[in-house]
């Protein structure tokens, strides 16, 4: 962790950028540690994050950087200049403990550059092991309600933690798009599939009825459409016809707890572009 | 090689059914060099593959093998008691060689367990690569006719060669369900996806303009329906954002080229067995 | 979980012993609900696993099924015919959690067939960990103790317990090869590499310096000899010129964790036998 | 294909040194196309590589552009302008035709960004194949001759062609010290094996003494140790007890021909840079 500050562009792409943005990097004694950049052809877009640390003993002052860059880069820039912050989490769980419980601990120990608020959700299997971590466990049953009804319950209970991401960690609820809409890019699911196969419920009964021979998981912003936001992550795991539709899944919840917390990591390291439906990610 | 015979039992499941077969290869003096079992518990269906070597220097006799094993069997049992012959193949391509072509080197090599007949091409493209090989291209191009008249042109083609297996390496034609039914089982298709995603035309355009991060290739065989017959073999390679779709496609290849290549191996070697749309495969 | 004994046997191979060992089962009224066998050409050894379940209700008889095939099968045959009780272990770490903490979530959910009856450490770090779930943690520090007298302690803390297996979880001290001898092949250890390459300490450093692009993880029993026991279980994860040896052993972890965890179920699953350096694993 | 030129430079790290390039890359009306760079922490050493294309018609002055930049690097820097050639290759191989023919059909179909010039072996088996391609085809012996005899010739048989990269494709004989050093970062060897592991002959043999889960190959630049050099690219395949030396050499063999066809396409387009025993790698 050699760097204090990370700066990400993006924008219309034109002839010169690089050189823009590295001049004014230079210009305020700012060493760049690691960048990358990528051009998007298809939407002729540009996209740029550099880790930056700087030369001399005090703070890159970050206003001065962003107003240098503000007046050389095209007309609808985003420009971040930020530090490095924790990103502040609140994971929605279902009954299943195996990626809830790989973010909790890898969280105790420091491993995601970020601060898990509290874990909430719909049934109360999982409190006793948010409990062992010291963390808020919020049960917010859904039995007898709308779902207009229990999702108000929802937003009202994140509300006070003012989350960067909420992450869907198992939760396997329908989420509205009205509930969907107010964290664009900002809600991180982990789908027990490849997708786009088997989009849906039950994948693994759908993967063990097609007889694949590969099944896999994907990390992915939630939109408003179910299972089908910009994805970041996917991995899979060989299977075989000797294995049922339960082993398929148990095999599979090892791939979903990896996935979805690399893609985490990705995350809360700001290192995910997102342009249209698809990601641009600077590993 | 160090066996002479593969004997293939399908069956309705019931108890002593191993007891009772391998006893009568026993009795008939058969080593059994490898065998494999498995019961598919939703169809309460037994199936057994193994190879067997005779104890002296005399050939098996495979019709009281066989009649040994008829009256113990439950009744609609089926059972193959095969020498090693080389499987007769017949390959239809298109404009894309790379599938072809490494089948045609295996085969040149000796490491299919087949003979490749003949090459039939709806484009000229790839005489001149199969020529390499010395082995007959059959052109039969598909402008302005209908496709009963091509497929009426193409079965008369292969009729000849009566092949064991018909192999659809990278063949860009839909094929009608009457043909298909003609070689039931005995059409091997590689579809340039990670089927069930991206089913049909030019997936890897969808998989880039889904974002994916692995593409995939399946290896199936062929039934009424277009790319949902039973699933061979699968294989997978990672991509990112910065992959174009003709990128993604160029990566894809080589992942088509050898799950292709693997499918074919058990197919010739009589390691498959197919029951509704899934298989069992002895590896 | 539809058997309740799992019958093993490993032995000389000659011919008609599959036949023998289903017509001892067929005749207790055992059906088979799956079987493996394998025979090692090199060794001229048989191998065979079948779980089986009892066709009536009254349980089976082991004695006598183990009696009917002692009779049958070569000399120095190993007969093993045993319910399926959970397996005990004792748990052997250092500092890092990644391994230690990824098994006691299994075994708090029930995700191993195995009873973790108490974790050991050469230091205290750990410690709040295990006593989050409940756990006996017996710290003892080696420093300032020769190797003997540490290795003394160790063995009077694991000897009430009994164990089945000790797994080393990430126990970064080398074990003498007196005490890995009270544990043929019952003591598993998680290796931070693709053995066999990078035997021995800081694998990770070693990686990174040779500049290798893809790191792994080795399961595999302990023998005498340091980090040359025979393997159950490796697996891969790519990295390149960007990765630090830091950031290698952090992707590193996470195939550690997964690789023993796979391992670890195999084992107490009763699915593996040893022959020389070697598994044999009917997975 | 939408850039006409690559820029290469390595040297020694300093502050703004994408800012210089980009700067003359910019005044020159030189579009990036894309892009990578990269600091090696360890050696404080700075790594770019960029696609560029001319904003108008005209050709870009290779001579100006080196100029502009030599004035603003640091003393010592390596700078490349070059345009698109074809690289030009020799291969070399000895009885195995998986490497060779699959380079052959790359090359044959315009997937290699390479001229195939010759293929050498010191068996004649190969030369068929060789022939089908309408390539040369030098049979040298090695039989009854000292090495530096055998290497003088196949020195004097690479001469007129003045190859830019020779192939090592699977061939099998030892080079001497000065040999290698005669193509210094030149010479492109498949390893046929998970380097480091099972360095030296007979990897597979050694793998299945071994009883490893996993083989896996390994393509490298040759430096004058053998297996030593600076490692482009692996993979990885699995196997089990069940496979001979024999399968698992055979299941090796389609390992080594995609991670040799991958690296040679990467060295082909200039995207590998070589620091010490390392690669960087900008794929």
């Amino acid at each position: 962790m050699d760097f204090t500050n990370i700066l990400r562009v993006d924008c219309r792409d034109e002839p010169g950028l690089i050189y823009k943005i590295t001049g004014v990097l230079y210009h305020h004694g700012l060493n760049i540690v690691r960048n990358d950049e990528f051009v998007d052809r298809a939407h002729q877009h540009f996209f740029f994050r550099a880790e930056v640390a700087p030369q001399r003993a005090e703070p890159p002052q970050a206003e001065k950087v962003v107003a240098g860059l503000w007046g050389l880069l095209p007309h609808g820039a985003n420009i971040q200049f930020t530090d490095r912050q924790p990103k502040r989490l609140v994971i929605l769980a279902t009954k299943e403990h195996h990626c809830l419980s790989d973010l909790l601990l890898r969280h105790e120990f420091g491993e995601l550059n970020a601060q898990v608020l509290a874990v909430v959700s719909n049934h109360a299997t999982l409190g006793p092991l948010v409990a062992k971590f010291g963390l808020p466990f919020h049960y917010l049953p859904h039995e007898g309600l709308e779902r207009a009804a229990h999702e108000a319950q929802l937003l009202a209970c994140l509300e006070p933690y003012q989350p960067d991401y909420v992450v869907l960690a198992k939760y396997m609820r329908v989420l509205s798009p009205e509930l969907m809409a107010r964290f664009p890019h900002r809600m991180v699911n982990i789908h027990h599939s490849f997708l786009p196969a088997f989009v849906g419920a039950n994948p693994y009964r759908q993967a063990f009825e097609r007889g694949v021979k590969i099944i896999g998981a994907t990390a992915h912003f939630v939109n408003e459409h179910l299972d089908e936001g910009p994805i970041i992550g996917q991995d899979v795991v060989r299977v075989d016809h000797s294995k049922t539709a339960t082993e398929m899944a148990q095999a599979g919840r090892d791939v979903e707890k990896i996935v979805l917390a690399k893609a985490l990591k990705l995350v809360c390291e700001d290192r995910i572009f997102v342009i249209g439906n698809k990601t641009v990610i600077f590993e």
